[in-house]
């Protein structure tokens, strides 16, 4: 390998058409990220996951690398096949990214639960009117503020000094007659007299972001939207981007940095639609699983990612605005709901509350379905709750051909006698397979007699053939994909999910059996997150991933989490509520419970 | 004036030898500020003071303006002499700059009256042991923390964001068994097992900067250091700084982070001559006037520029070193002690306190004289204060040959006969006269006859010549002086020196009548600040600055604001004595006091 020093290579992405500069040793995935081109990468660039393919049109790069030799096939090599993480520039070059290797553009779930509820909002308005000051009452402008406060009948309030900053010239500004957020005792924001107070309910997931713009007196939400999640670029999952920071100096702040600048975009967009200031929105609650709370925090991670998976903070936190870089009104401030432990976050207290859990007179299960499963079951006044590591193969990783739910992706698979029918996201050509697809394809292919229940291929069928002497089943054909290879479940494919749907299946039944019912007891089963709310249920029952229940007992709640965040945004009771619901769960830790091996083996039959 | 667009010159300033390079159009003081060489500004750059004179050794200038022309002598100008805010490089230039221009170095004041008194420190060390998480102990770090505080039959803790952002760290690094400081409830720094605590004293100087480095526990000051107070080069005085904020977008933000970086750094030696770690460092107090105050902060200036001189904020603040910038321990806190008015700041107050005026049983008078003198009286359990603006002269501004208390400063003068006796600072020849030493003429001219008691300088010495058809008296002839040029004192000067004496004892005057006595029944007068520390007193009652009083009932106590805010660092006590102090204080506004124009007009005859 050879190559001038000190020359940046100009480094092009079709077909999005975005150019990035690297210097000479740097990788393509590594220039995708400085060019924000959000390329999948799940394992964070450790050239395992074999996801990052780009395909090289001009312009020379290093050599192939081991494990490009072992991910890619001859042909996918031949025709100009390498991943990103492991190839080098040793000139400009020009480069295809396939649909599948591309994070986004990506169905974006905001939706979910209505929040139905009387709000009673931490922050509320309060006009006042003041003297100006004179060589006659030379109160300092703060003073004089609290002292016409004081004279309303209310305490005496307090401001933070970021408050304090504008406070001068917002009250000359407005002529001393100011409406006031005030916070409990506390100033957040200067506002001209009649404004309307507005809130953010935020829930960061690993892959993607949900906002929601909330008008705080009657509840309303007036404005919502959904982006990825930009730290995806640098790790698909939790353990990537502990791993990421653990790897890289400053890189807990790179990510911090990352996911604020994202939402700080969104506000923006969010207000243009609402029609309102930034300095209008005077608090926001933001949930997500513990790492993402952590890492949006600014907390380390390092600790998350080692036995014994502690957080470094559990409890409701409220910070200001400003101290995690949320450009909001300048004494607003951040309220992020408890965490209930390293594997079970704030996201799923959100979503336990949307969904009624705290309440629950009758006998509930709950489950957040991703690369890492929470569950909760609610009876007879208890409430236990466990985390089990379902594996990325519903989000379409450590899938041959797994994608995640972008367009293109086969989401719904029947098979009906030798015909196989598939149903992909937006009607385009199939490129691979999501989540809820693995799941119909490995139901129906049991159902069909082409899996045994171990998981086996069996032959036979004309859509199954022999690839390096292992079976492989043709879901669809090259000439009928949107680039030009075959789409296929292989023997490995088959594993994956088994192991992601005996994971779930094992917490549930040690949940059960912690409680001291069966399964048939369950009145309600409620499964939130995206996946959940296009998985379809049937399948999830046949693959043994569910217990099997009339259909009717199954709830897909959609976003619950973002739900239960504007429900704690609009209300201190819901905020009192969770700390509550935290203070009565009993978490299991599945790793140490004696019984989770056997549960686990036995679930991973189909 | 012609120049090629788009180049940037090169401005050499010599002896000091530091480079800068301007766009076209930019003056040579915004070269200078920009290369951080500390020219003389007093107006903050609006060509009326005629101090920030430099000479053009090589390269070519803009042509004189009309302020050049008229604050420059047709000599000077002929020998190069240019207002470095008025001119304008049209080609790379060398300068000169004369030492009377230069604000460095000057003698900075870090002593004064000691503390004594038994410490009582907010910030308290506490030793933790825990157990380390395991599986069967999935405690959050911070929860650890907190259960094994109050395990020690201490209440829960509390921390904020910051500091809990390398709690986890710095838990697994000391294997779990630290000292915590403890600042009321808070966590502030986790430190090893048995480190001692620190704390830091600051007087925010208009011109110097006094820092402290001590001990918590036993209150002694193990290092101490003294820096000119960067925002010089933005204007020399209050006012000059204000303007500077309101006309320059980012001016609030800039003179904030220009005098805690200065701050940054001296922590940083302080650290080095204590051999302490800065994370030893747990707490700091901070008081300067209520500008520098406000500025340390990031609090707005504008309306303390503008009638009625309203300060932001008064009361005691407690800040997160974080958030103003401050570099100590990553929990640590700044307290701001209240400031008295828009031109009484918290110096002020530290300065009473460490005088024992909160206290004291006897009528004692207390000053802090500058370009703006705060005067307090104690008597009968009352305590009055007032603000007066004296102007700059005592800080060599606006007197022709004014400089500020630097080598070869004129400081003392003695007139024998026809003989004029002068000393410098440093013993260096002279170049201008400081504070000190206008007084000292003033007082040695009118009693040698040389002025009347209105002011006019009389004919008939050796040393006194006409110029302009004015008479001016020559205190050091050009062959003595260290630039060349005579030292004068013109009639201007003396009208300086009887503006702000007149000034000085008119409040002394109002407060004594508030109070209901005379000058004779002050049993105290204590003298504070630099320029307090070197004035001569008899020279202060000749010219009537001071009342007359036998000269032992005067005492010059140097720093006290530093002591202040160094007893306010060790003691919750002291702290708690201020703000009973602020609460007690009758402040009385002079300029809407119906008195104080008699006052000022009788003061102003010598």
């Amino acid at each position: 390998m050879t190559y001038q020093a000190d020359t940046a290579f100009r480094v092009d992405f079709e077909p999005i058409g975005r150019r990035a500069e690297v210097v000479p040793g740097e990788t393509l995935l590594a220039a995708a990220q400085a060019a924000g081109v959000g390329l999948v990468a799940i394992c964070g660039g450790a050239g395992v996951c074999g996801d990052c393919r780009v395909r090289l049109v001009q312009g020379e790069l290093s050599s192939a690398t081991g494990a490009e030799r072992e991910l890619l096939s001859s042909q996918e090599r031949e025709k100009g096949f390498r991943l990103a993480c492991q190839a080098v520039p040793l000139s400009d070059v020009k480069l295809d990214i396939p649909p599948e290797s591309l994070s986004a553009p990506q169905r974006l779930q905001v939706e979910g639960q209505e929040v139905e509820m009387e709000p009673d909002p931490w922050a509320v308005p309060v006009d006042i009117e003041m003297d100006p000051p004179s060589l006659h009452d030379l109160r300092p402008d703060y003073a004089r503020l609290q002292d016409a406060v004081e004279e309303c009948g209310l305490p005496r309030p307090s401001a933070g000094l970021s408050r304090l900053i504008d406070l001068s010239e917002q009250l000359r500004t407005q002529g001393w007659n100011v409406r006031l957020a005030l916070r409990g005792g506390e100033i957040v924001a200067v506002l001209p007299r009649g404004t309307t107070l507005f809130g953010l309910a935020v829930d960061i997931g690993t892959t993607k972001l949900a906002t929601y713009l909330v008008e705080l007196a009657q509840g309303k939400v007036v404005a919502k939207a959904g982006a990825m999640n930009p730290q995806i670029a640098y790790g698909e999952d939790v353990v990537s981007r502990i791993a990421y920071t653990n790897q890289q100096r400053d890189g807990r702040k790179i990510l911090q940095e990352k996911v604020v600048s994202s939402l700080n975009d969104m506000v923006v967009d969010l207000c243009a639609e609402g029609g309102i200031a930034q300095d209008q929105i005077v608090e926001a609650v933001v949930v997500g699983n513990t790492a993402m709370h952590h890492l949006f925090a600014g907390l380390p991670v390092q600790q998350l990612g080692m036995a014994p998976y502690v957080p470094a903070v559990s409890e409701a936190l409220d910070v200001r605005a400003d101290e995690v870089g949320l450009v909001l009104a300048s004494g607003g401030y951040v309220h992020l709901p408890p965490n209930i432990a390293g594997y079970v976050g704030a996201d799923h207290v959100a979503m336990l509350l949307a969904s009624g859990l705290a309440e629950a007179q009758t006998t509930t299960l709950a489950l957040d379905i991703g690369t890492n499963t929470e569950i909760s079951l609610a009876v007879g006044g208890r409430l236990l709750s466990c985390s089990c590591a379902s594996g990325p193969a519903f989000e379409g990783a450590h899938i041959h051909d797994g994608m995640r739910a972008a367009p293109g992706a086969i989401e719904r698979v029947h098979i009906v006698g030798q015909d196989v029918h598939l149903h992909t996201i937006a009607d385009e050509l199939p490129v691979g397979i999501c989540g809820s697809g693995i799941l119909d394809a490995v139901a129906e292919m049991r159902e069909a007699g082409i899996l045994d229940r171990r998981g086996a291929i069996q032959d036979g069928r004309p859509q199954v053939r022999s690839r390096d002497g292992k079976p492989e089943f043709i879901l669809a054909p090259a000439a009928t994909t949107g680039h030009g290879r075959d789409v296929v479940v292989n023997r490995k494919d088959v594993n994956e999910v088994q192991l992601a749907k005996a994971a779930i299946r094992a917490g549930i039944e040690i949940l059960l059996a912690e409680a001291g019912i069966s399964a048939e007891s369950l009145e309600r089963v409620i499964i939130a997150g995206a996946f959940g709310t296009y998985l379809d249920v049937s399948s999830a029952i046949r693959v043994g991933m569910l217990p099997q229940l009339p259909i009717e007992r199954f709830r897909q709640v959609g976003n619950a989490a973002g739900a239960g965040a504007r429900q704690m945004l609009i209300s201190g009771k819901r905020r009192l509520a969770a700390s509550q619901l935290i203070r009565r769960i009993e978490y299991i830790e599945l790793t140490i419970h004696p019984g989770f091996t056997a549960e686990f083996l036995e679930a991973m039959y189909l």
